[in-house]
């Protein structure tokens, strides 16, 4: 068992032996979700104020909306979410790149097989180059696509890594 | 303002107040992702011991390893992470469908453009019938797909949104 294996176990048994929330309900009591990156540097509970049981919580690379569309309808359409907020933040690596260089990155790194598998599954790696930008390009991708109803509430807001802020973009 | 807005940003003023994390790098410092369920039951820092900094955490509908590729690949290739947890947990809204039924359920609530959009997106939401079965399949798929290095650590769990354990699967 691997060193980060172990902390998963240890850090179960400290969870579980005060755990007291056993009776929460699947739907989200209230009714929103957070899409924001899978940044190490997020901890989307205290920062954004989610107390547990309620609200969905999706993270990907950059936050991208069009790559959380399944889960968004999922929590919508299934499991009764009406309001959504998206994060991304400063300092995020999607600013770092562009997807050629990401695509060049993998067939170097993991070799030809890699590279056609990438080519196969049409992997689109989603950088951005300016992160408001970006917000506001998701937050309309999301009021504009049928999949999510005119009436839910999307804001876009910027997570500022230095300062522990969450700031409203749109 | 919605509340749920105004949450957003009381939360932020206390969080930002005492925070004191700011000089984080953006590549995980102890090199490892986890990837779990977007469900609102589930707090990821404090269930599975990761702390700020340590982990991209990645979350989706399900947990599916498929459709968090994207993420792992860029977590992997571009950030430097070389191990894999992935939980998936009891009382999931995965398995209570089918994907015909969430189609079928699209087309009804949200009309026939919605349901055009999704089969324009190949949208597949990806449910599943069993959980420990599901483990085991998303495991596999990562260990067999190219994009993923032969020597990345994948295990498999699973979170139980009853007593607060995680047990590992595989």
């Amino acid at each position: 068992m691997s060193a980060i294996q172990k902390n998963v176990e240890s850090a179960s048994d400290r969870y579980a032996a005060t755990f007291t929330q056993g009776h929460l309900a699947l739907p989200p009591a209230k009714k929103y979700l957070v899409l924001t990156c899978m940044d190490a540097r997020i901890d989307p509970a205290s920062a954004f104020g989610i107390e547990l049981g309620d609200a969905h919580v999706i993270r990907n690379a950059g936050a991208s909306a069009v790559d959380a569309l399944r889960s968004i309808v999922i929590s919508q359409q299934l499991l009764g979410t009406r309001e959504i907020v998206l994060v991304k933040h400063t300092g995020c690596g999607m600013l770092t790149f562009e997807n050629r260089d990401a695509v060049a990155l993998v067939g170097e790194s993991l070799g030809p097989g890699a590279a056609e598998e990438l080519r196969q599954r049409k992997l689109d790696f989603l950088p951005f180059p300016e992160l408001e930008k970006a917000v506001q390009a998701d937050v309309e991708f999301l009021k504009g696509t049928r999949l999510v109803p005119d009436e839910v509430p999307v804001s876009g807001w910027v997570y500022e890594v230095e300062s522990g802020r969450t700031r409203r973009v749109v």
